[in-house]
């Protein structure tokens, strides 16, 4: 298969062997190559503008607000005061457009690598960039690592809005990228990280799970349903420095009229409770992360 | 895009217009056109053997469990004493393999319209096809249709496992179905169908799901991750003859080592509960299920 071909793009990777979706394509908005990374835009034909980055699907218009949703405020609501908020990666806007929602959020600081992709978003993607123009944000250009190696106990809430475990993001699955999230936390602290789907790379989301548990006194899989990710479902690794911290249980909950208000499509009280819920395979899989040697626990596996 | 070239097979259909998933081939095992449709069977790369009818993947060997599982235990577990199961379709077998394993299931009538998919199925797929061996089934080869309208009030719970509706299934979503199984019920009975998903057809979805409504003093949608169904999700809608059933809470609540003694990989009680929980714009969806007017609710429309 080739990744743009007779109208269809089709997302090839091999944290994914063997399966790829395509997307139709009506036009190619824009291509490039960056420092970085080859960055994409496409309009597609059923699912709004695409962002495509290494030819991975990032975001598309039409499910993008899942993703968002959910990675910024499931730990924006186990904080009781979630007042200043790093944000590494996110280049499209989207997490700062939804962080800067909350009304006790004070001050997102937001370090983003690549000037081009926040250059094409401004340009492609405005119903994402829009967390750019927020009065709460103060946007950074430049390396996480180095911001953070510069930031110590400033944050509540880090949020990592990464791209997968390939090339350049590698190294924001570690261990030692767990330390320096927590090293740059207020006390009270939670980190939020893209974790990966069970369903496709359950050694690597096992894993991810592990270096966070390794590094927080508390932390929890969650996932939520984004069909143009890989699987169809995406995974959030969460770590707390308060041990009380119980991810399933938001303490703070919102009406559904302030909901209404935020605009949000996809988060509530239950959804978040829900996202914490593993299927048993799964629940098998994470609990593996303190015996390593049951962690070979696919889900085509017979049991 | 074709649907098998160059060792992939990619999924089209107008219900889920503009995305495709693409599995890759290692082998077609099996290919014939019986009287009803088009069934293939492939030897994928990444997700064990799939069976394909009319162009769309039915099951992989690698998430089926997910889709059986679900379909079978949330009515099973939502009725106090299901004693006698009508399967409606299910060539593949897996439903008959899960429903078998409720210690209260003393009966199960199955009826498959198509004896090839059976016979297929049984030389390829023994894994779901080990179902149809299992001494509490009685399985009939004809019409659903014809079948209810010649069993009146002899089932607690009734369970279509159809393909989508294009084609021969289209009967199955609509509301004169929904009253053969009413029909077919004894009093308490409860019905659960495949009911699409609302990331890719969400007026389908509304609409199933709303006939279920007018023929069912209580009814309600769940849905589960799997990862070969288009978008990643699939749904059910069920109904139930007594209006005090609450289908998020489980009747019966298996303990988890029951749940490991009858293999279910998926499904537990809180998988249950998390499966009735919807995001924002789907509660917005099914609520207006009441209020047809605000029904063009999809994912992709900005809120």
């Amino acid at each position: 298969m080739d990744s743009l071909k007779k109208g269809w793009f089709s997302e090839l990777n091999e944290l994914w062997p063997g399966m790829s979706l395509s997307l139709q394509v009506e036009e190619v908005l824009h291509k490039e190559k960056s420092s970085y990374q080859d960055i994409m835009v496409l309009q597609t034909k059923s699912h709004g503008k695409a962002l495509i980055l290494d030819g991975i699907i990032q975001c598309t218009e039409s499910d993008e607000f899942a993703y968002q949703e959910m990675i910024s405020f499931l730990p924006l609501c186990c904080h009781p005061s979630p007042k200043r908020v790093l944000i590494v990666g996110g280049g499209d806007g989207g997490v700062a457009r939804e962080v800067a929602k909350h009304p006790d959020v004070e001050r997102i600081d937001q370090v983003e690598i690549d000037a081009q992709v926040i250059e094409v978003s401004k340009k492609f993607l405005p119903s994402m960039a829009v967390g750019f123009s927020h009065p709460k944000l103060s946007l950074h250009v430049e390396d996480g690592f180095k911001f953070m190696q510069q930031h110590e106990h400033e944050f509540d809430v880090v949020i990592t809005d990464s791209s997968d475990p390939v090339g350049p993001a590698v190294s924001l699955f570690q261990e030692s990228y767990f330390s320096l999230m927590r090293r740059a936390l207020r006390p009270g602290g939670i980190v939020c990280s893209q974790g990966g789907t069970v369903w496709a790379n359950s050694e690597h989301v096992a894993q991810t799970l592990s270096h966070c548990q390794a590094t927080f006194p508390a932390a929890a899989y969650a996932y939520a349903a984004v069909p143009t990710y890989p699987t169809g479902q995406i995974g959030f690794v969460l770590g707390s420095l308060d041990e009380n911290t119980k991810f399933r249980d938001p303490v703070r909950k919102f009406s559904d009229d302030e909901l209404e208000s935020m605009h949000l499509r996809y988060y509530n009280s239950d959804i978040h409770q829900a996202a914490f819920t593993m299927p048993r395979f799964a629940q098998k899989i994470l609990s593996s992360t303190s015996n390593p040697s049951d962690r070979n626990n696919n889900p085509g596996d017979s049991s």
